[in-house]
């Protein structure tokens, strides 16, 4: 079934899908059954153990009518294809190595703006303290950044899998600010001289939109106090949530812990426990935006999303500002209880770069 | 003079302009000062000391319209897109890790095409025993591969520089067959049922232009016997020549070992040791092809380049199969004697993607 040589194009399938059918077409190559990796395509980052310590290494590519709205400046790209990267090990609890960077760019590029791109790169580089190690460069039709950051661990870093009911579900800030400044940014009057709205909601909203920042140190933090299960929000926290059930899925079901149907855990979130405030609201409201779909659908938040026992919150509180939005629940379902106490199934669908 | 917001477009400078610009952008930056990193930005690989290792890493990109020519089929592209990467870890000697594959994708490409572009990949993966990590899939223009590749050593990886007055150039194998097929597939008559042709010469050709392969083993191998510098034929022979002599200079300069004018090393290689057989030299005339050109200024042989020192050469013979095509010498220049016994200067210009 799945070798049929269709003639379906691939917007037909989520990528996700296409994910899945790469990790198919992976599964009779030898060079894919070792030992020691023991995490191949899946979780943020992939895992090698290499002497006594655990390389994470990462790849996004970005690329510019999908991940660099109109109003973001040439700084802003390079310094948001670095925090992208950087995410991915901060989900992981990883410390720094460097950073690869290929770069795509058309030919009539202006050097300053050639420049601009590096300067947010470097300055990213710098902020997250993660060197720029090299890279490629060449002329493509729009921009396309690649980047490929490597960092390690001294202990197993934090994966999407290994949780258990009555687990509490945190993240470390809010979530849908991005989604609301790229809303106001497709409106004229915030799409310019944004800084002088003199509103913190707005100013927030777009600058997380434009400047995104990754919880770096936080999810080392994290994976020091020995959190076990985490991920970064960039696909939106609905996608997120089901991805984290999924791996710790297919994680049991591989482990051969389990059978198919006797996989029993579920996430309930609050949307009450999501923390809007009222200046939110009002904003959302007056757009006409709805407010749950920013929050659950699209991501671009860049906050770690973690998994811990209960019994170490109060601990956990005194190291770490975080938030409880739910719990590990005994039941194999994703639902959300809104505010005026509806449960809901929540949609699965992130954010799809290829559906039509 | 470097910061001024010239308009200037990208496309006035060489990608190798454009490359030492970012590294003078990154010259005053804190995360760039490391010890640990002793090679940022100029190698074929970057070397971060890692525990008791070297970790070496590579990213490069391929696109479509420059990279894979028009008879290229889909699977190999993607075993292309492994082999331009593992040519680089290669080219320092390094053993493999694992390899990330970021691609881009137009959205009306087939799903048996996708399939393709992945047997493609995952066979190159087979072939040098590097796992396919994980990555990053996107929708785009054009195809889009970034690959980055990570290696280590356990002793000082091969460089571009250290290398002294009589010691030999060598290459692993010919060059200018890659660059012979690409010609022979620009023609009707050989553009389709290439492998009908039973003719050895042009299906040898165009084998190298189409499924090129890494001298991953020859690399690890020089490295072994204690080889210390190399690179692999990526740009074109002349300009990989140029590339030494010009890390060298950089690295002696840095080391304040010279002052920018004593730097007095020199390469002198032989047209005759380049090694063409009379079946090259018919098909070349032929068509009109200017041979040497196609040596010295076509990249894409991904033959290992190296320099030892002439004491060494019996013994590697025994181990190796390869030519010396030349030597350093103790005059600052870059020359070639030709056939004729003419001596002429070598053009130092490669394959460069962004000049007009």
């Amino acid at each position: 079934m799945f070798m049929d040589s269709n003639n379906k194009s691939i917007s037909s399938l989520s990528e996700k899908s296409l994910i899945e059918r790469i990790i198919k077409l992976s599964e009779s190559k030898n060079s894919t059954l070792k030992d020691e990796y023991f995490n191949l395509i899946g979780d943020d980052c992939s895992v090698i153990l290499f002497e006594d310590k655990y390389l994470i290494t990462t790849s996004d590519m970005l690329i510019q009518k999908h991940h660099f709205p109109n109003e973001m400046s040439f700084y802003n790209m390079g310094f948001k294809a670095v925090t992208a990267n950087v995410s991915d090990l901060a989900s992981m609890g990883a410390k720094t190595l460097g950073i690869l960077i290929s770069i795509g760019l058309y030919k009539d590029l202006k050097l300053n703006e050639f420049d601009e791109i590096f300067k947010g790169i470097l300055a990213g580089c710098d902020f997250y303290n993660i060197p720029l190690l090299g890279g490629d460069t060449n002329d493509a039709d729009e921009i396309i950044i690649t980047g490929t950051a490597i960092g390690y661990t001294d202990k197993k870093p934090m994966m999407k899998y290994g949780f258990n009911p009555g687990d509490l579900i945190c993240l470390t800030g809010k979530v849908g600010f991005a989604a609301l400044g790229f809303e106001l940014l497709k409106r004229e009057e915030y799409a310019n001289n944004q800084s002088k709205q003199n509103n913190d909601i707005i100013d927030y909203s777009i600058n997380k939109a434009l400047n995104p920042i990754a919880k770096l140190k936080e999810g080392q933090i994290l994976l020091d106090l020995n959190v076990k299960v985490a991920t970064d929000i960039t696909d939106g926290l609905g996608s997120e949530l089901a991805s984290l059930l999924e791996s710790d899925k297919k994680y049991y079901l591989s482990n051969n812990q389990i059978d198919e149907n006797s996989y029993s855990k579920g996430i309930r979130i609050y949307e009450e426990k999501l923390d809007i405030s009222s200046d939110y609201l009002e904003l959302s409201d007056k757009f006409g935006l709805d407010k749950l779909q920013m929050q659950l659908n699209i991501g671009e938040d860049f906050e770690i999303l973690f998994i811990i026992p209960s019994k170490i919150k109060e601990f956990l509180t005194k190291q770490l500002d975080f938030k409880v939005i739910g719990e590990i629940i005994d039941k194999n379902t994703l639902e959300i209880v809104l505010s005026n106490g509806d449960l809901e199934n929540l949609s699965t669908n992130g954010y799809d770069h290829f559906k039509c």
